[in-house]
């Protein structure tokens, strides 16, 4: 699949917003574990997770958060929602999104008869086939249920290892942007304290994302600086301008 | 502290949202584990988490979502943002959407003082007694520097063990509605065969909210269902059809 939305521009920046979709993770229940999965792998192909955002299975919202974000990102990515079950409305609500009728989708029907034992494809099973009129499926190399692509939005499972299987398969097809390069560097300093130093290598290095993070751990603490850029050269300026900055506080970096 | 936004209506219910703020969650660098633990909390006190939102570090983004939230739900609650760094700007975005001024608070001054030793308060850290006129201060007893409420919004700190302090501090003044009870009923059933039955029970019960989960553990698969609602009798039905439902597919419910 090749991916005709985002223009093979090496200066722009590309962007996407994961909507994360189930009452399960806003009640606390379960808790998210593709966000990180998403945006690293997003990151390392040049695509920038903007956004992100969850929802409850409840048609007007997912509606509401799927047209927000198609709109404004280059792409948006979907989790959760495509299974059998009645509380699985995923793909009727990006139907709705995009004014289409929902269908039974062919090549869908017949993975799934390949995948159940004769008689085993109920009702509820073809509805994983039941996908928006005009939409591609994804592959699901793990539970052949697939996902599928509607214009910019691509709808996946919830399930860690079967969201994980669909993006991997989507990455080569999805053109992203200059990768994100980042430097990481630590010191066992107060973060107040380095704080002065940072801003005034902020305001030097507008093309750098400096971030601070302070930690706690073993009993000492410290601060990392992340800094994030497409171009290495200032990226590398700034990070040893930062350490420096460590040094003058009496801390050795560690990069 | 009272809580003087949401009326103590037994039949309504309170809702809140969550903003995640801060660049690293986008990135997949941290892995955010605020959500849960705010969800669990607010829930059992009879506040639905019913959206979440994380937003990179940027004021347009952040004055954009705490004004859509803020609007939408009875609360909204804030994570990350509040520490000494240039990257640090949730008090003034709050400031922002509220259309107030930020202003240096004298009792957030006077914590910082006790807190740090002389000569320690620099203007960095200042920044994190500097939060929107009008606000109150929300006590951290981790590490002093406060988090502040403006109206609904509860702005806290990022850091999980700082963030819980606050939030569980937050909680004895929160009015919510009516609790959320819930009731778990697992079996090694797929989850395709139960999705019939368990429409019709959701169809029976629309006081309850049924999910369904599927599970692969220890080389079995299974199927989790969770019913939640308010009112423990229908509740209590819906359960017991559901576990009905399981033992007519020859699988042994465990609740």
């Amino acid at each position: 699949m090749t991916d005709q939305t985002a223009p093979a521009d090496e200066k722009r920046v590309v962007t996407a917003a994961l909507l994360i979709i189930g009452n399960e993770i806003l009640s606390g229940r379960t808790h998210d574990a593709n966000l990180p999965y998403v945006a690293e792998k997003l990151g390392a192909r040049g695509i920038r997770l903007a956004e992100a955002r969850v929802v409850a299975d409840d048609e007007a919202e997912i509606v509401a958060a799927v047209n927000a974000l198609r709109a404004r990102y280059d792409h948006l990515f979907t989790t959760g929602g495509i299974g059998p079950t009645h509380d699985d409305i995923t793909a009727q609500c990006v139907a709705k999104a995009f004014g289409v009728a929902i269908e039974r989708n062919a090549e869908a029907v017949a993975l799934l008869e390949r995948h159940y034992p004769p008689g085993q494809l109920n009702e509820a099973r073809l509805r994983m086939a039941t996908i928006p009129a005009g939409a591609t499926l994804i592959d699901n190399p793990v539970s052949k249920a697939p996902g599928f692509r509607m214009g910019n939005v691509f709808v996946m499972a919830g399930v860690p290892k079967i969201m994980q299987a669909m993006l991997d398969g989507l990455l080569p097809g999805l053109t992203g942007g200059p990768p994100v390069l980042s430097r990481s560097i630590a010191a066992s300093v107060a973060e107040g304290t380095l704080a002065g130093p940072l801003a005034e290598i902020q305001a030097r290095h507008p093309a750098v994302e400096i971030g601070s993070y302070p930690y706690f751990r073993a009993g000492a603490f410290g601060v990392s600086i992340v800094l994030r850029g497409t171009d290495p050269a200032p990226l590398d300026a700034a990070a040893a301008e930062v350490a420096a900055a460590m040094r003058a506080l009496g801390a050795e970096p560690i990069e």
